[in-house]
């Protein structure tokens, strides 16, 4: 999507195809920054670091990470189950990686094809997923209301290749001319929401709301949301979902309030292995991500201390929200129940 | 309660009468600063723009602003339609404003009577609930298990004379020796959780650990909350609650996965004039609290910017958390249903 009016993806291969180039997603929205992946090592921290992130998004880079392995000669199994350890929740690393491991071609096709792939997905979700909003702004039409849809973390393009998964059908939706608002979670510990989501709606053009996390339940109660997309890092066989920690809260006020909740994502975030969320494994993640946080100073970026010298805090990065609060999922495959 | 080992109220008159002197929060867990109120304007600017704040607090320093205004010859009603007009969703504002008013006693003794009352109302608050917390601490001994709470905000003695609401039994069950565990709800946007209640928590000696607001339904689903206390700053006579933004999805999560869910609250905050929550006002604030975000940096404290430079954002204060929900209550005169 555009950034300062120019068309982006969140990677790109090098021309020579001696790497890749990522947006460097730890900078924004203050700055933005791109930077230039060459080695399976610095593949390995820009994911476990966070310099790329969103699960779709993650298996597309570490499969670049696993073809300049095998490029240089290494085992492929071992430099694969590197790659794997750096995020232990979202599915599609193993999927990506997997792939990669298991085509007939040259690594780096394969890898190509795991990016080409997920861009079609998110592009097919975002068509798929543009009908509910339709559907909404047609009962709505004669008020010329516009649609309200709230999202949590960011699971936007700069998730993905492109499109995105939640903000697919949205902005499939504003490409229509079908009046959109979206209101963006924060998203705290790391403020994905925040600094990602709402920066890449702003620069797209989405007309957008930056909320506090607290605030969704509230606004769903004043019958202010008309549909809650949200993304999905890892889905177990029966539907139970794991996406970023709070979704949970966001989907019960949702079924409280007969608010639509979906889940978008592609198929390959779904981990049919696993029969029901209990045995997804939960990321936690440094307790001063809680406990200090980014921001743009009078002097530039810089981090800043919340919480008293002493108090210690806890950071689990995900939660796991049950079948039977989601209304429905979006994936390439369409619109409905998990297939 | 204590910091630095020494005994402190969150407001104290000055020897002479001419004023009160109080904590100012604004300043709270980096610097302790208090700060001298000798007239009704200057208390209506600490209460607005919360150098003090908490609904039992409020009223107790507006009833000295109510005092200190008729001291000085101002009009009665006058006056406390001013200091009325400071924070909207509060009820002890009105309640305290008109105790003064109708006293048939000197004002300055009638707002000491309000403060008295309800350091009073705070300390049966803790005795009432602490045998919640004895409760649930018997049912476990057998495995020598800390009672884990879960609160949001700051409805700790800094949001009231002494002792708190929410954090009343919490104090009276470690002093009694009964060992506690609190999860502190970060709060956003003003964060009052990680910069308040782990502050107190932490200057008084009890356990505590901040997270992300975004945690505690995981946590609740995780069977790591044995119990949720909250405060109140309106309550319908049905028991609807207005409580800060976020408390209507923790008591969601606790619905969900049984966890007892107790709202804390003096009789002050219970308006009986509304049948339900519906009619209670909703205090929307600057959205710049939503954007930026105040915290310590390298140099001092520093206010940093979270969002982008042209998303717009929206802070609403307060959420209303139907009765259903709520398991029951904690006031002064006992445990149960609102009375």
């Amino acid at each position: 999507m555009n950034i300062r009016g120019k068309r982006y993806r969140t990677l790109w291969e090098l021309p020579d195809a001696s790497g890749i180039e990522v947006i460097d997603q730890r900078h924004l929205p203050h700055r933005f920054v791109t930077t230039i992946l060459r080695t399976p090592e610095e593949i390995a921290i820009a994911i476990r670091d966070m310099w790329v992130r969103g699960a779709p998004l993650i298996g597309a880079v570490a499969a670049y990470g696993l073809a300049f392995a095998v490029r240089r000669g290494d085992d492929p199994r071992a430099a694969a189950a590197k790659l794997l350890a750096t995020r232990p929740t979202a599915v599609n690393l193993h999927w990506a990686l997997n792939f990669v491991l298991n085509a007939t071609v040259d690594p780096l096709d394969a890898a190509r094809r795991v990016v080409a792939d997920e861009l079609e997905r998110s592009r097919l979700i975002g068509e798929h997923g543009m009908k509910l909003i339709l559907e909404i702004a047609n009962r709505e039409a004669a008020s010329g209301k516009v649609v309200n849809i709230l999202t949590h973390c960011n699971a936007g393009w700069l998730a993905c290749v492109d499109y995105g998964t939640a903000t697919a059908p949205i902005y499939a939706a504003h490409e229509a001319g079908i009046p959109v608002h979206v209101w963006v979670d924060e998203t705290r510990p790391r403020n994905q929401g925040a600094s990602l989501t709402a920066y890449e709606l702003g620069e797209h053009g989405v007309p957008h709301t930056v909320i506090a996390d607290n605030a969704g339940g509230h606004l769903m109660q004043q019958g202010r949301v008309d549909l809650v997309i949200v993304g999905a890092d890892r889905v177990a066989a029966n539907g139970d979902t794991a996406n970023k920690i709070g979704t949970y809260l966001k989907a019960l006020a949702a079924h409280d309030t007969r608010v639509p909740f979906y889940v978008a994502l592609p198929t390959s975030t779904i981990d049919w292995s696993l029969p029901d969320g209990s045995a997804i494994p939960i990321e936690e993640r440094d307790p001063d991500e809680v406990r200090f946080i980014d921001g743009l100073g009078p002097n530039g970026p810089v981090k800043v201390q919340l919480v008293p010298e002493t108090s210690p805090a806890l950071n689990p990065a995900f939660d796991v929200t049950p079948a039977r609060l989601i209304t429905g999922f979006i994936t390439e495959n369409g619109l409905g129940p998990l297939r």
